[in-house]
């Protein structure tokens, strides 16, 4: 394992401490250290995720115990869900915190280095919550929120695709689209933070799944040019500049059959103003509501849900787990009859975990974020 | 036909007089005058539904031409949808308005007097859109929202069933719940206007369908008692006196899985937050927000279908008007094995079908709202 960047004073005894104070451009070659992104507090209301929540720390690389392997991480997967993990415990929440203190949580594919399970041999590669760090302890859970596991048996290389457009993303967006959007052939579809990992899947997946129209909703003309020239979508809308509702009229003429949304907020609610009858909006997300206490207005225009009769239904990745072979083999076949393209943008380092989490709110990254740790062998 | 009650203004010359002016309380033997409520005006914003928006006129009893069919008003229903017919076309408008002048629009049971339409015999009973006067012309039609049209071969007794529990309200809260509520033996089901027609319906028929715990929310401690102690529900909400959130925290441990909802605004919001997993909302209606300007803001907690994977599903009856026979013959069935009572609140008379109209925005009535305009016979 190469370019294990730690700061000198991490090395010695500092267990926790603050990210700000520790330059990340420092590497020692120490394949016994185990370096870690914790949590170091929760953002204030409306703060933006930023370094200053996290604390970069090393430990030791720790030992299996029986039924257990031990996985170096080769890449993490960044999503905009992840923010709300960097949340006190709430009776009804959705999302486990991750607790003051704890190194932060992340899916990630990795190698088993030393395994004390017998189907889980040295050498193979493993998808699951392996958390910001070099090394993590592993065992095989079933589809149970954020912990589930995969052993990869044909692994995409580089292994980042394995959490990409052919991965996880792409799989995520694949049923999102065929069961909450149940999306059929010559359906028009509309995709919000269709620059974004998971709109960019969808977008394409939506159109290999013989959709006619698709339309992506984007901030900025290079990303809405990239939408269209290079991931093959119909048309898009940028919301930096356009009138959104004026677009969806000329782009729609006969209603949105299906809507992939990750956005909510104001768009969902223009969206949801011109729906086709019997119309599906497939719930992804709401990062424009999420952390802005300010956005806290629901879709009055759900009530186009009667008159369309129309569904809203919300989905997530892992209730779908036991099906992930049927969306791997799927996305790939697209992808060799050149139907979907790979859209991993690779950051490179486990020190910049934190700026690359920060860099889904702001709208800097376009495609599937991902980070690469070590390299794949 | 007995008791026409004709203003002696409308028996002479006044084709179009306020219905302020007549005292309804007159009435004339004439078979030959057909009285009609016309639409006067539409209210102004927030204006509550009152006998000013309508005329008091009369008219000649017409003669069906070729194809058509002279029909009696027997019963007329009336529902919540009806106050969405006065008001200007909008583009996007999903309720056809009644222009000013014209008869208004309403549903009803009636028997076939004059028939020149082979399939439509002199005697028949005959369901559609009756408008609110004595006599109407018509033709068959398919289930073209609002018009739709069907001949009753097995009536029920007296015919205001038709249009009740056991008729074509019955068949509206079966289907949404059968179809957009997916309901399942010993589902948890929560009904917002629950003494309301629809309602009052939908919370019996969810019991029939082998929902182990039905829950109504009404107004006022009666008719959470009459919910109870009538119609078989387990338990009542009063949404004047109680707090919502709180009861159903407290009748819903595990959470609601069938929300069958008429009412929308606050209520639906707060039924959001105590969904069960893979739980299904059946849009009916919006009443809370439908004609209050001030009640215009959509439900925050539609991101709980996300965490819950769960649906919002609008649904129209009239979708499902081709499969009325399968519901009609349900819904006897459970009425003859005591599972499923009328509701029926019959006013009597077509002169206060505004008023009757009015008592659904103020909570006045409860049950199914019909008006009964002529005898059976």
């Amino acid at each position: 394992m190469a370019s294990l960047a730690l700061p000198p004073q991490a090395a010695t005894n500092a267990r926790l401490v603050s990210a700000s104070q520790n330059p990340h451009n420092i590497t020692v070659n120490n394949i016994a250290a185990n370096r870690q992104w914790r949590v170091a507090r929760y953002p204030e209301s409306g703060e933006a995720v930023s370094r200053d929540l996290f604390s970069w720390t090393t430990d030791a690389v720790p030992d299996p115990a029986e039924g257990e392997f031990l996985v170096r991480t080769v890449c993490l997967a960044l999503g905009p869900a992840q923010r709300g993990y960097l949340a006190e415990a709430t009776q009804d929440a959705f999302l486990q915190p991750v607790a003051i203190g704890d190194v932060m949580r992340g899916r990630g594919v990795g190698r088993i280095i030393k395994s004390r399970h017998p189907d889980y041999p040295d050498g193979a590669i493993f998808v699951g919550s392996l958390g910001w760090q070099d090394y993590s302890l592993q065992q095989p859970r079933g589809k149970e929120f954020v912990y589930s596991t995969r052993l990869v048996t044909e692994p995409i290389a580089p292994l980042s695709g394995e959490l990409g457009t052919l991965g996880q993303a792409g799989a995520t967006a694949y049923f999102g689209l065929r069961e909450a959007g149940q999306v059929q052939a010559n359906d028009h579809v509309l995709v919000s933070a269709a620059a974004g990992g998971l709109g960019s899947c969808a977008g394409q997946i939506a159109r290999a799944l013989g959709a006619s129209n698709v339309v992506g909703i984007a901030g900025g003309p290079e990303k809405c040019l990239w939408l269209i020239d290079e991931l093959g979508f119909n048309a898009a809308i940028d919301y930096q500049s356009q009138d959104v509702g004026e677009r969806l009229r000329a782009l729609f003429p006969h209603g949105i059959d299906v809507f992939f949304d990750s956005v909510g907020g104001d768009l969902l609610n223009t969206a949801l103003g011109h729906l086709a009858m019997h119309a599906r909006v497939a719930v992804a997300g709401f990062i424009a509501t999420d952390y802005d206490p300010q956005a806290a207005e629901g879709p009055l225009n759900y009530r186009n849900l009667v008159s369309k009769r129309a569904s809203m239904q919300g989905f997530v990745f892992f209730d779908y787990w036991d099906r992930y072979a049927e969306a791997a083999a799927q996305l790939r076949d697209w992808h060799r009859r050149g139907l979907l393209r790979s859209t991993e943008h690779i950051g490179e380092g486990l020190e910049q975990m934190p700026d690359a989490l920060a860099g889904l709110f702001t709208g800097a990254n376009r495609g599937v974020s991902i980070c690469r740790v070590s390299p794949d062998e």
